[in-house]
């Protein structure tokens, strides 16, 4: 991986890109993988001390089972212990939809339970004889997660998140891999924009010609296609409405979605529309536009191993500071990414966690003046082994889009 | 509402659907149902004893204040005493979004919290004095209800989804003229079947066509779309997949989705593909058919005012046990629809609840023989006064589709 632990915050030119190679596996090398993250998952049931880590559907079951299927209200749930047998228990009728998948050559004893049945009673089958204390992930229902003290009476519930995460927030190279074909597929629609955003149109419209462009590019789907114009700019979750776009409004685009991989895209440009012959881009709005670039370079120049964090969301945050913005820079710096959009490690204020070579999250300052607009500039940067690997290389200079042809 | 609670379970005649004028409901309309459904849930409060109901993001939250916005890891909380302040909680981020939705017009008390600060302090800033008991919603995710026992320590957590079941599962008028439209539209797609189902081409060709035309036809998505050809179709979840479909395939298209008004349909039809020339249906699949069609009349007129969810399980189980294929109905029967498209009422064995006019839910029998072929059909019946009331009127005939023209 490319190394540039050191620009100045005053220099904000983009750390080259990731080019990992993304070698498909062989369907050996990924059972291995998935064989490799349950022996690891175990590990952690001892460390934290429960007698066996419960995972419900969703992206747990996907990293550690290469695959996900259930329905809220049915239990699935895969039972890891710290040691000895490791159990999928799920619907007799979701059953087949398991079949050809990796579970059936990994060491892991599949069981059902049919309509009519207790799923609880079931579950209480397959867990190690005698356990009293059970860890849930952090998806996990609650109607799942507080009925299991029907089978284990008297037990302390845990969480088992953090111990999740301990696993899953290192990335390995086929992770990155896949992190770095998201980042240039959103980043081809980011390069695409200007085809699309323009005054005149309602953002409503803008948001579903990138959404068409999001799976055009290679993702799975859209997940998010913010389009915030004007004032809508300063709600840093608006999505899109059917305002309609002026001559020399700022626009917030933040777009994403999964790859046919399962790992997310997430990348963030705020555009001006062109004011029309002879307008120039109001100073103000050019002003906020290069805090925020600058904070964001910061941001992602102070990504290396060993710092906190914390101190990510803080070198971003100084420059906001320092510029007199610092009131409306209202949220975290950034979040994880993997197969979830938002995981840990999540550049926050108070989260101290280290940063080390793989984790892989969002840079993503802004500041948003309510009624007037907002600037937020976003990219993927994965920790490599001396400074920050950038995930997306879509350019971060002000952009005028929209000038009529 | 029409009231056919007698049908003869070997004539499966239609009861006539519901026409249930869908009269627009003013804001103020609007803004008083949803006060009526926050006060009886604070009685449900009451009810179980507990000092606040807690509601994360999700159905739930929709019904009770008529939007929900939130992200899994954000903490958003709806607090519901038995008595005193209701109180949402949300991130600071995403409180523009709840700008202009009814929740601004209920006497409910918003709050924020800030990222960098810790969401469950602020939670324990809008509970009741002194609170140690709460009940969280089925769907919160673990890590938020295991992590409001830091602020109130010592506390048994319990779950109020039953408590909040009990309001949602019988429907208003309101509710059932949003299923009647979700049905008329998924019966729209299903006559249009034909359209796109024939020999040669894959299930993910059909489901996509399929998919578009749910939206075409008025859905705010697709949700689900099952093609289960040929042996596929035995398998009750098969979704699609890129197996090419045969002459004489008999294929479950089980589909739908939420309207915009958030309601769900919900429609299964088994169509036979054309042979060819001369060809002639599979007695066997003729008689499997038939059997179901008889199992799937007899589950809806078995449904009236003051039978258990489970009779109407028992009612549809009966005629394919009666035919010898009851080991190879592996499903319950039906479950409750709404603003979700699996809640309560499930009819299902050892489900005692009493049925009780405005409840919906599907009657779904199937016949799933592994290796061959499976065979469902599916209507979403609301409990009248004295009888089912029909969602869905697409024809439950065999229906042989994909001849040459």
């Amino acid at each position: 991986m490319s190394v540039h632990a050191d620009h100045p915050a005053d220099h904000p030119a983009d750390p080259p890109a990731a080019s990992v190679p993304a070698a498909p596996l062989t369907a050996q090398d990924r059972v291995a993988g998935y064989a490799d993250r349950l022996a690891r998952l175990a590990g952690q049931a001892a460390v934290i001390g429960v007698d066996a880590i419960l995972i419900s559907p969703g992206p747990d079951l996907e990293y550690f089972l290469g695959h996900s299927v259930g329905s809220h209200e049915r239990l699935t749930c895969l039972v890891v212990p710290p040691n000895g047998q490791i159990s999928l228990l799920v619907p007799t009728l979701e059953r087949p939809g398991w079949s050809a998948t990796p579970v059936e050559s990994l060491p892991v004893a599949i069981s059902t339970w049919t309509d009519g049945e207790d799923p609880y009673a079931a579950l209480a089958a397959v867990l190690p004889a005698g356990a009293t204390t059970l860890a849930v992930d952090y998806h996990m229902p609650s109607v799942h997660a507080l009925n299991t003290r029907t089978i284990v009476p008297g037990s302390e519930l845990t969480l088992a998140g953090e111990a999740i995460a301990e696993l899953r927030m290192r990335k390995g190279p086929d992770e990155v891999a896949a992190l770095a074909a998201a980042g240039a597929a959103i980043d081809r629609v980011q390069r695409r924009i200007g085809e699309w955003l323009r005054a005149g149109r309602t953002e409503n419209d803008v948001a579903a010609d990138i959404a068409a462009a999001i799976v055009a590019e290679g993702h799975a789907r859209p997940d998010f296609v913010i389009v915030g114009s004007g004032p809508n700019g300063a709600s840093p979750h608006h999505e899109a409405s059917d305002r309609v776009i002026e001559p020399g409004d700022p626009v917030v685009i933040d777009i994403g979605g999964p790859m046919p991989s399962g790992y997310y895209s997430d990348c963030t440009r705020t555009y001006v529309v062109d004011g029309g012959p002879g307008a120039e881009t109001d100073p103000r709005v050019r002003e906020v536009y290069e805090v925020v670039r600058r904070a964001q370079a910061a941001g992602v120049a102070a990504v290396r191993p060993g710092v906190s964090a914390e101190s990510v969301d803080r070198a971003a945050r100084q420059v906001i500071e320092d510029a007199g913005y610092g009131r409306y820079f209202i949220t975290r710096t950034g979040h994880g990414i993997g197969l979830e959009v938002h995981e840990h490690p999540y550049m926050v204020a108070g989260n101290t966690t280290p940063l080390e070579p793989g984790m892989a999250f969002s840079v993503e300052p802004g500041i948003y003046l309510p009624g007037e607009f907002g600037v937020r500039i976003e990219d993927i940067v994965v920790v490599g082994d001396a400074g920050p690997v950038l995930m997306n290389t879509a350019p971060t200079e002000l952009t005028v889009v929209g000038a009529d042809r």
